[in-house]
């Protein structure tokens, strides 16, 4: 049984951790701590932890030099340096902020992130840590960064397309929406539940944070630069990031009109019909291509043909559920996936990224069915 | 005072043509059909009209026969033979169905609504009702196409960037979410409560019947052929309509990285950079076009530069909120739109053409200001 | 046409003043004052008012300075000394805070909100702005206190009882929950939205300030004090104060089961039967009271026998909505009011208190019909 | 390992049981019946069990004779006569309706649910499946009636009064809430999504089924007949029952102003005042007594002094949280309790029956943490 420690445990991603890890087989004790409720309970901050789970809330020096494996759930910048102690103890440093996001290219992390790494050398010892991309290299590491929430959602979803070559050129867009959470734990206007319920919001259009990392992973599984937009919204819903990403096939006549034959084409030729059959078979067919890339993880669902992802399917689960589409012309691949942004998007990715280092059943605590209802 | 009859008044577009028009000045009287409640009474469907509304729910006929001015609410194929009378006696038939969308393309409105125009004579008197786009004809027609939610939304956001030719060729991508008021009144598994609360699901993705539509405006207000594509999502709200809309803009270096002078450019120059100070200057511009094309039109509000549209803004209204947003590469215009579906997508635009044909003022009945809280 | 100032238009209550005020037809002009936002302008904290209302927000002094007839928005004991130089002008002061509620008992006053009276000579102006209660004295007073939410919606449903000596001695049990905007529009860990949807939270339980103010309109009514308890819960909503009030009837049997005749009373003869016929009769014959009671009302709506209110069918408007029902023993009354709190319990009232001291027509301006969907 | 059969599997009830039980050690096998789905699929209709459950819907009479216990989750009345083979066959019958909870009292069952017992010899075989109240009877019987989800709340919030003999003479008030799970999964216009979002709705105000079952549970409880009223309201959320109980204590003076020494009395002495030290202390001991008296039940949670129950707490738990309050007179005591009205309200509950009837561990397969965002 091993101790593990979460620094920053009391905001949503460290609240999640605590209460996933809680009921982890393998986990014997967890050692937390917080910036904002130092001294205090977790079980005063959370309530809902009454009877499951009772611990004071340490600095977070004492819990990295008091666990087996560490959590960051700081915000980027502030947790970089817990890194530190733990690869001079050898123990694996979980960091769910953007600090070991960009591996060596620091020029990008600065650009976005208004700072420069502060020990660089440490990505000697890091690793983009979504699993279904490296998940030997997450078995070596030393310290894991976690991935954004959007992050996962698009990566998962394109994949595929991008390391079997199934694209044209030309621009991917990532459209997505996330739940509240996603916002943190702390009160502002824009998570003030008169503001942001019965809305849908887009934020940071063409500038969120989250670009660059999408951009980074698309470009590793594709082998070369892919060119994509992103536009985050804010949904009125506790959990969940939904990616409706839209990428344009390797296919000739990419944004013509198909025409069945006998179609009767009225005075405007160009005027779009609904998808034939021809181009229902196809996107069968590509939704076989995915299945069969994904067949022997854990935890993505590539959703039987005729099925849609949706948040609700997955809320409270560590899946990530993938549904592939055609536009109406066949040309255009529209891929939608959905995940809980506090599970595969954050703290179940993690814990599964430990059970990964950590050599144990990778599914081990994050094995919950999803929540329909 | 005259005399308005709406025909099918207990569906949710009908009902919010009901509240809308008891307060509007120059409607005398209203009578009011229902299939489902015929003989019963209005107030009793909706008791928030109590003492409000008194009506009894008439058969269609009688309605047409006795009012000046006559809204169709009902689905697709079912009213349009109403509109025969209307022409007899030459009074405005104003339809909230696609029935008329389409003018003289049967083919398409075939292709995707799966039946013929039953009187394809009645062409001759209609016009589709964006006033933003068919105002003076709007007043002349006996028949009016009220559009429809989504389109509405894509269509204001895009017109200014086609008809003044400032796009590439390309595909452009409406990614749209409305509210579940937007699926009608009657019960179905996917509008029950547990099923679309704290969840966003796509569907229809690459099928949705207003395809045609968006695709029909968009080609009418560029004069060319404009592929597209359009996914609806179903958001767990209200009302509202949001549409982010990506379209390829007109200038060299489409999706290609954008660098600053002396930007480090690290190991991987192909990375995404947040937007230059020239890329939001040209942003600024972009956003002056939309506000120049909008300047008197009563119900498009083009937000000023960093603001974003939400449905929040124009809850209740008749308002379609347009924000102007590029992508970090300032090659890729993202147009942002906000309607309420229920009023400038369904019974606020139906009374906005009402008005411009009986000549009364544009904004009378629908000048409420928007609820955002 | 007046000028009319508001203090405190930027909290919920301001701004909902100024929304609604915008569409008054006698407000000719608004002077708006912020503590927050000095300076800034009412359009940017609220981007719905865009094309709608465009204004500076002053100092308050300048404010009251400058108006004809002055809302004040501001908590509890921060805007009682504007009073005095709007009494000194000889123009209305509507005091949206409790400072004003309690009259000459400032005993009371200083027990529930910790600080004495600061212009006790004040109350000589003052009334209780409840328009149904006082509405004579209202059109007199130059200082009128505006209800709380709470206390407006749990007063309209006994008053009736009340004034009629219909209960028996025992404690009236209030049971209310308010939408969150009834929280402000500061946000607070209680308001963030992910704390505070998908749940039903009560609050000071036994100790919220509306229990004296509550008393107080009881006692009033009755013209004795009655004992009573009041426990409000926080809803995942925006709008509405539902409020369900249990009252013991002034008729023998109290509590006691209520047999049919040639009732099977089974081995437990005293089960709870469903209600009989004859117990039917007697709620619709209290309910005819209550609409006898109210009949001349504008805002109050006693519904039909058999409906049950609820927020939906009054939201956005200054309704209240009241239903009478019994329980099955026919001994307990239970009246179930609906109001908005935004408006019948803050802005809408406190414009009727307008209109009633301006002699103005009483509904002018805050006559919108509800909004059910 | 075990087989366990479920009747009617495609309800909430039933689908809840089946997320519940897939993760359950001691469950082999689920054999899983549907009256509307019978020859399809559980994964089908519950798309978020993909991957974890896949299983065909068999008819009622072969999943029950396949299992060595059965759970029915159909509607009253419909499964009643599965229990016969069930009784055959000496295994466990655990029926979620109401059809054995009124034990041998089948006039109260008749009143209220219009129909005789079926089959009233099977109640010899039947305990109320109550774990807190029956836990022995339960470990020994072959029919729990597993109760329904309003009962258990306020059961479980009043049972230490009532056996302890705390209250005086006089009416107990149950006040709930119910999130919309409660109404099922069949679409309805009551669980339109536009039309239960956003507004609280009470119903069967007098009349509503739970009130003989509440009753019945306080009377046993009490040893003699305790009067009642009970009011359920549906609240826009998913899930979560919140009941607030009010029962006037044993003590003297209740219902009267409780006035501290010094208080200056004003002109209104019997107005209220917040609650004394000596209130607050009466409060924090009366607490103590429910926290003794639960001390060794491993779902009931008494909250620390000074926190209140809120639905969000015990979300997805089988907890039952209670928290004890007085009124500003310290004569009424309000309990609030909250159950997530699936797990503790239905399927959870079920599910501590049959581990106590199959002598399980009392938590095995029911102990997951809230999830409190």
């Amino acid at each position: 049984m091993f101790t593990v420690g979460i620094i920053g445990a009391t905001g949503y991603a460290g609240g999640e951790l605590v209460r996933l890890l809680s009921s982890h087989p393998e986990v014997g004790r967890m050692l937390l701590s917080s910036t904002s409720f130092e001294g205090g309970r977790i079980e005063t901050v959370y309530p809902n932890l009454l009877k499951r789970v009772s611990a004071e809330l340490l600095a977070p020096d004492s819990v990295v030099a008091g666990s087996d494996v560490v959590f960051s759930a700081l915000p980027h910048g502030v947790g970089e340096k817990f890194a530190v102690p733990c690869i001079g103890r050898k123990i694996p440093f979980i960091d769910l902020s953007a600090d070991f996001r960009f591996d060596d290219d620091e020029a990008t992390f600065s650009a976005w992130y208004g700072k420069p790494f502060e020990h660089a050398e440490l990505r000697a010892h890091s690793v983009y840590g979504l699993p279904e991309m490296n998940r030997e290299r997450i078995g070596k590491a030393l310290i894991i960064a976690n991935p954004g929430c959007y992050p996962t959602g698009a990566s998962l979803g394109l994949y595929p397309a991008l390391k079997l070559g199934l694209l044209a050129e030309g621009m991917v867009i990532v459209d997505a929406a996330s739940g509240v959470t996603g916002a943190g734990r702390s009160p502002s206007q824009t998570t003030h539940y008169p503001d942001c319920t019965d809305s849908l919001a887009p934020y940071k259009v063409g500038g969120h944070r989250h670009v660059p990392e999408i951009a980074r992973n698309f470009s590793i599984m594709a082998g070369k630069p892919v060119p994509m937009v992103f536009t985050p919204h804010l949904a009125p819903m506790n959990r969940g990031i939904l990616s409706t990403i839209y990428a344009p096939l390797a296919s000739p006549g990419n944004g013509k009109v198909s025409l069945d034959a006998g179609q009767s084409n009225g005075p405007n030729p160009a005027a779009p019909r609904p998808a034939t059959k021809a181009i229902e078979a196809k996107a069968a067919d590509l939704r076989e291509r995915w299945t069969d890339f994904y067949k022997d993880e854990p935890f993505v669902r590539v959703l039987p043909y005729g099925q849609t992802a949706t948040t609700r399917n997955v809320r409270l689960s560590n899946y990530c559920d993938i549904s592939i589409h055609l536009d109406q012309t066949g040309t255009m691949l529209i891929v939608v996936t959905a995940i809980d942004n506090m599970i595969k998007g954050a703290a179940g990715q993690a814990i599964q990224n430990m059970n990964i280092v950590m050599g144990f059943g990778e599914s081990v605590g994050i094995d919950a069915v999803p929540v329909a209802f």
